[in-house]
């Protein structure tokens, strides 16, 4: 099987975590060098993606989405990979999630058409952006709204050039985030955007249910945001064919495929959802959802597999000062710490014959900024030069730490590579 | 004065946090492009450099330095950026400071000479990279060494090539990270470089007393280190001539001058402090170190003016769903939040005069990827639209998630941009 799984930008090889070469490489070329992880070719730290894992996770996901009859615009900034995002629309995907403005470029470049910009749309230059896009007739584009003020300044500005920018009323909950809180403030963006019909087009309601505590929580605002859709596209405010309802992130979307389920088999109807993280998965937050998935979603269940971790970090010991104690050459500049610490899966020490697994006590208590604090036992045998295979927790905030990700097969040889543009 | 400091990258500007132009530019078309933030031409958010709070910040410390008679070699972590280490080494900078060998190789790039990569080197590709700067005769590279184990694995990769790596010997604390922890680790360092002369030289001592607890405990650890130092320099057991000596992180440079003055007048010792986050400083951790440096180091109140905060994001207001609350376009995406949130400074309003400062009372109370909860007043004037200017905590953290940092003068118009290399 071909591992070189990727349309490659121009984006030349350098920097942190990939192999040394004698010569100036571009990305593309990576999948050449014949790499490997475990020969210590290439410079630790380093980010990589499983091969196998990635295509699984993303037939997964094209699995579960078509069985609920929902499409996927997988939220972009999780990974702002092009590589990522031209596999997962040439796996199917609907469009691709973004959250700014610059963001919707780099997807609109990666190739997407139809783009959700799952966040409002603030500001002349971020508005430029987006209207540049918008020329191109071929592409759809949605940011959300949930003010008049919000409402006024894009038609403002899109008016007088005479574009039109898709809108979806965002639904909120009290206490959470953006979004709208009650019918007065639905009635108010609705009386605005009757003001711009040309330049603002209501294409329909969208909700982060994420903002909500627990699963009854996150029903509760689904089932309000199936409401509110019902209720403006039978009074025909939703000006797009079919009209679009958009929710989930990464950690509810069984629950938002079961809740908006009563919506996907009309044909006037799109569902879409927008997980970020399912494409590389973890082994902290989005593993403990995988299994509330698998425990409830009967979906889930008949598919048997479920997303399997597809993101490590590979470090090396760097000192042992203390019996207990091993300091690793991975930092907050390599990892995300906002829900948890990196995981040691992976033991290898250099020259021996295959990496073993981690011990289940070795446990990082602390990270600075390049190091990593290891509790391992007193006479453990772990030695400066071994080198560590992390699990992770948050796929979004390890992500941005890389320009470029090695893809691996099982054996940690490096069969191809990707950028990113954070 | 002309405000074009830096010499640029051949790097194409692109992404997030910079102007919106119809042709493709390269990183040094930034300072003739006239942007104003204040004008909006800029997609936020935004990382900016305040021109005078940078150029101020550098002299301070230059200043600093040559007062004790001690030399800067900046830590390049903090920015990584090729025009700020230019910039340091033409302000008479010893050299740069790095944590990795990928950071040393930005370093050489970039114009250094001189680098002290402050942690050990591990693993062979991260020293194959070393062994390619050191094929450049002028070229000095410095690594800490803290265990005979490391030592042996330099020596077996340099000795090979015919190159020798300049050590530091790492001096820890019990309890803290990497270095040694008694007499009995120096000797089993020393008595390992002693066979791989031709390959590891011991250059001098290092310490990180940032991990001490408090003061006192950070004058423990340098008094140690001087002592440590002076038995090793009068052993004749460090080879290179001056010999070095080298401390300091960003929040007590001040007492490591002050300890290692006794050492700065010997010339043949250099003395070599490395603080990184001098050169942008922060209104967090940083501003609270120096309240302590003004309140006890003499130099520094003799020279009256103090570091300043010179990075700061600029971000819109996105909505404002509830009176108490604002949701601001600026995340963990854009901002470090580890060491504290970032701090409003100040307001404006588009289409008015100038920003005003924001009110003492507005504050963020939590992150997300892409969004901030500022917590205002229920009754505050603050509109979806308006922008935001903060204050920072964690200048390292904040670098890492920007690859172009743009240079503004006092009333925000864009006069420069730098790159990142992370």
């Amino acid at each position: 099987m071909d591992k070189k799984l990727f349309q490659h930008t121009s984006a030349p090889l350098r920097g942190k975590g990939i192999g040394v070469s004698a010569t100036a490489l571009g990305i593309a070329d990576a999948s050449a060098q014949g790499w490997s992880i475990l020969h210590e070719d290439v410079s630790l730290p380093a980010a990589v993606l499983r091969h196998e894992a990635l295509l699984h996770n993303l037939e997964w996901m094209r699995r579960f989405t078509a069985a609920y009859g929902v499409h996927l615009a997988p939220h972009g900034k999780t990974t702002m990979s092009p590589e990522l995002f031209r596999l997962q629309l040439q796996s199917g995907a609907w469009g691709i999630t973004v959250a700014t403005a610059p963001q919707a470029r780099e997807a609109w470049l990666a190739g997407a058409r139809r783009i959700l910009m799952a966040n409002q749309l603030v500001g002349k230059a971020n508005m430029a952006i987006v209207a540049e896009l918008l020329r191109d007739a071929g592409t759809e584009l949605f940011c959300l709204v949930d003010s008049p003020d919000n409402v006024a300044a894009l038609g403002g500005y899109f008016r007088p050039q005479a574009l039109r920018v898709g809108v979806l009323l965002e639904i909120g909950a009290a206490g959470g985030r953006t979004g709208v809180r009650d019918a007065a403030q639905v009635h108010a963006v609705i009386a605005e955007l009757a003001r711009w019909p040309d330049a603002v087009q209501l294409a329909g309601v969208e909700v982060y249910e994420g903002v909500a505590p627990d699963e009854a929580g996150v029903r509760a605002i689904l089932q309000h945001t199936v409401t509110t859709f019902q209720q403006l596209h039978q009074a025909g405010a939703l000006a797009r064919r079919p009209a679009l309802v958009s929710g989930a992130g990464s950690a509810w979307f069984d629950v938002v495929a079961e809740e908006f389920s009563v919506l996907a088999g009309d044909p006037g109807i799109e569902v879409v959802l927008r997980p970020g993280c399912y494409l590389t998965h973890d082994v902290g937050i989005y593993r403990d959802a995988a299994k509330r998935i698998h425990a409830s979603n009967p979906v889930a269940r008949q598919m048997g597999s479920s997303l399997q971790p597809a993101l490590q970090l590979w470090a090396y010991v760097q000192s042992r000062p203390e019996p207990g104690k091993a300091i690793i050459a991975l930092g907050k500049r390599d990892a995300a710490f906002d829900a948890g610490f990196p995981v040691p899966a992976l033991h290898y020490r250099p020259g021996t014959a295959a990496p073993v697994a981690a011990a289940g006590h070795w446990k990082i208590t602390a990270m600075m900024d390049q190091h990593a604090f290891l509790d391992v036992g007193d006479q453990d045998d772990l030695r400066v030069g071994d080198m560590l295979c992390f699990d992770i927790s948050h796929p979004c905030l390890t992500f941005d730490k890389w320009r470029h990700l090695l893809v691996v097969d099982d054996a940690y040889t490096v069969v191809d590579a990707i950028s990113t543009q954070f």
